[in-house]
């Protein structure tokens, strides 16, 4: 049986450095954490958590909930998750896997929540435990992109390409993050005194690609699309009316994970940074553990420059 | 504080049902369990499940282990964590997130992992708590889906709708799934007394379509490809030449698993059942916990009809 011992020789560190990172990871360096971690692997030593667990009154383990349907906005979690694992095992701590709305607080420190609604949000604040969301929700701590920002970005580069007719993609849901993105557009567009033409439609690229069709999409227009998705479906419906993208057509879609690059032309789009987003909601929730008092983070997403703009 | 007496009566059932249900889970049916652990989560009542841990040297939790590298693979993952973050819970488990070469024991009862490569075989069998992996690998507990009889069904389909030319793009990498995909295509080909005719390349539509259009790709071609990511690139490169598909050209992808969808045509893809495979994981893993000893599973995939064949 490897001994704690073992574990101190073997990465040159004392017994008590060894078992702060047991039990105490947050009071180590990241540098000292990885390495003595790292040894603990190597030579398979066994932490007994449950005791480490009662000792410390602590879990070192963060639920994380996804209440989204994986379905429709798949490409994001697989990243995410791993983000997330990284950085909490950088603090010592574990994440748990979920993706009911069951806020069972067995064995969890903290939750990490995503895709949560309007409905959700009574509940949420009543939890006994922090919650950091990622979105955007007055009264609960939360990580968020700039959805204004990022299609006001967007909005900006087709304008200063000079497409006459500037339209936009939305989509047919009551979500703050729907509607900011439509606000970076209407922005935009008053800024540089243009009218402004608004679809709302189901996130899939197949209907906006049908929808499409039967509008005769006049060479010259710059379309922003508030997901890659509606982009997509845009992307399609010009090169079947034998329209040139980017010459004819400019397209800029949103969120930048996966399905852009998928794209007969990848698509220049408006990306989630996803490792800072999973950074900032650790650091968070970890400060909340702590008692620190937090405020909300809002990240501004970047244009990526892909082949649908000029 | 919510006591065990108050879980007992708001579930109509004994307290020695409820203390069942958080400490030997496995003795109890699951509809039982599900309605009980609703209650619990509803009435916030915490277990310690530390003191749980303890009192019975299990952890409760199992940790999943991607090794894969989630750009090349991402649509999975997110599906998959969430059949075996179910299929966990129905049996009283959680499912701790891990995507590094760090095979810790701290907390957990036993690993489930996807991505395994021929390096990892070593140190996963010498690992001293059950290990279940999603793939082919003798000597170690795993489920995969029959790869040879999932290209053999979708090779006898475009055979039978009279395709002249059968080509299989495979992949350019050297693992099982990889060389029995094309085995089944090698097996129809011998059966049916056809040519074969094999091209290896990486797995990006891109380089695909670039590849296919310094091919003359006549008409009447039945294209067997390895992935749905392969199968897009030939969709692409022949709608680039000019020819119908599916008349001129037929084409199955594999893996069924939201690329397909995404294509400008769905395609005919051989689907891999995600959530049967998860099940089974979950299964064997417990089976072994409890000292069973087992057999690897093989799961058939199905074909899903697009719109890429007649």
């Amino acid at each position: 049986m490897v001994s704690i011992s073992d574990v101190a020789h073997e990465a040159h560190v004392s017994k008590m450095t060894v078992s702060r990172v047991i039990n105490h990871p947050e009071q180590v360096s990241p540098e000292i954490r990885k390495d003595v971690q790292r040894v603990i692997s190597q030579l398979g030593y066994v932490q007994n958590r449950a005791g480490r667990a009662l000792a410390n009154n602590r879990h070192y383990n963060i639920a994380f909930i996804l209440l989204d349907n994986v379905n429709e906005i798949e490409p994001y979690y697989a990243h995410l998750l791993m983000h997330l694992t990284d950085a909490l095992r950088e603090e010592g701590y574990t994440l748990e896997m979920r993706h009911d709305r069951n806020f069972d607080l067995t064995n969890v420190d903290g939750f990490l929540i995503c895709g949560a609604r309007h409905s959700d949000f009574t509940v949420l604040n009543n939890l006994p435990i922090p919650v950091v969301i990622y979105g955007t929700e007055s009264g609960i701590t939360s990580v968020d992109i700039d959805n204004q920002a990022g299609t006001l970005l967007a909005t900006k580069l087709l304008i200063s390409q000079h497409y006459q007719r500037l339209l936009f993609l939305g989509m047919d849901i009551d979500e703050p993050f729907a509607t900011n993105r439509e606000m970076g557009y209407r922005q935009a567009m008053r800024e540089a005194d243009r009218e402004v033409e608004i679809y709302r439609l189901p996130n899939n690229e197949h209907i906006v690609q049908r929808f499409l069709q039967n509008d005769d999409l006049s060479a010259n227009t710059g379309i922003i699309a508030a997901t890659d998705r509606l982009g997509l479906g845009a992307l399609r419906a010009s090169r079947q009316q034998g329209l040139q993208v980017p010459d004819d057509i400019g397209i800029v879609g949103f969120d930048g994970i996966y399905i852009h690059q998928l794209a007969e032309q990848p698509l220049t789009t408006v990306q989630q940074p996803l490792k800072e987003i999973a950074g900032h909601m650790v650091q968070l929730l970890l400060a909340e553990l702590s008692g620190k008092t937090v405020e909300s983070v809002y990240v501004v997403p970047k244009l990526i420059h892909g082949e649908t703009t000029k």
